[in-house]
């Protein structure tokens, strides 16, 4: 197998914290999307979406999304488990991943690429690009907040973000929650449910890379 | 089991063909999205985020998303098998499915929720609402002919979405394609290969749902 990241990026930043949760050693090739590398045709090649993370398996079969690297490794490497262990826990890691994805993660993601100003004309990836909306970076703005009430309300009632383990959920709330330091947002001194889940999580040795 | 659907609307439409493809029989609770019934408080009670498709389980866990919903099914009535059979099929269902469904569904959603009069003030699903962007409305109908446009590619490689056999990721994609018709965008007669796996999906009968 072979690994694309860039070790600077939130979005291979789920990949990466799953990969290192398992304990799988994959050959690493960074991109530097800084620099545009991800728009080179030699890229194109290997991923026709221009992003990372992607996973390429050993017969050539190349997955371009973090949804399809992760289930991919959780199928061949089981241990730890990091998507449920029976068929309740695995469709409570789907939805609330789905969840922390959709509104939590999207909305960082839109509230940076369509305010930045080195994100002009860059407002999705891909080769099309896309101009920055403004509103849709406010509109970002008043969601994030109301997403960490979300977050709190469920930390509340569980020990994790699906239930009482870790797992992919947990990733990508986490990772969330440190890509909306880029636009300024954070968890509030209120939230108490999700600072003691989001200082628990922090001390994972995966949560430094 | 208790499944909580919207006849008439796509979201829901995703989880009701597989459960058709499954021939699982769950009752069914008809929710009136155009009433507004999913902003009372007593289905709020039953999923905060005011949406369809939900599936109770029978010790009341409750999934409010499409994708816990598959998930929860699939390993529950694991025949026919719709979300892969080995580890890189299930990995290309999932890689797949959420490239269809962030590129195509929802694009269609944002570019209806975004244009349509009766959706002034409701441009998301819950509580908040949040005011129409017509930008973003723009922006999706922009994107959306670049979608078929790769759907039509990944179509030209393989018989359905994420290999030779039908999956959840040809759920979305079909959906998504009948859903475009609301804001009058389609296949071109160009899309030859996207034209013969519609038409051989929709000869399903589950698709007549």
């Amino acid at each position: 197998m072979k690994f694309y990241d860039c070790s600077t990026a939130p979005s291979p930043r789920r990949a990466r914290i799953f990969i290192a949760e398992k304990g799988i050693d994959i050959p690493t090739i960074e991109v530097d999307l800084r620099s545009g590398e991800q728009m080179k045709p030699e890229f194109a090649a290997i991923n026709p979406y221009h992003t990372v993370p992607v996973l390429e398996l050993d017969d050539g079969t190349r997955l371009h999304s973090t949804q399809g690297v992760w289930r991919y490794l959780e199928d061949t490497h089981p241990e730890p488990p990091l998507m449920g262990r029976d068929a309740r826990e695995k469709a409570l890691v789907a939805d609330r991943e789905w969840r922390m994805e959709m509104e939590g993660f999207t909305a960082v993601g839109e509230t940076l690429r369509n305010s930045a100003k080195g994100m002009a004309g860059r407002a999705m990836t891909g080769k099309h690009g896309y101009e920055q909306i403004p509103e849709l970076a406010e509109r970002g703005r008043a969601r994030l907040p109301r997403f960490f009430e979300t977050l709190d309300r469920i930390l509340g009632e569980s020990e994790y973000v699906a239930g009482d383990f870790y797992s992919v959920a947990d990733i990508t709330a986490f990772v969330t929650v440190e890509f909306a330091r880029w636009v300024k947002i954070g968890l509030t001194d209120q939230q108490t449910n999700a600072k003691r889940w989001y200082d628990a999580v922090k001390g994972r040795p995966s949560s430094s890379l």
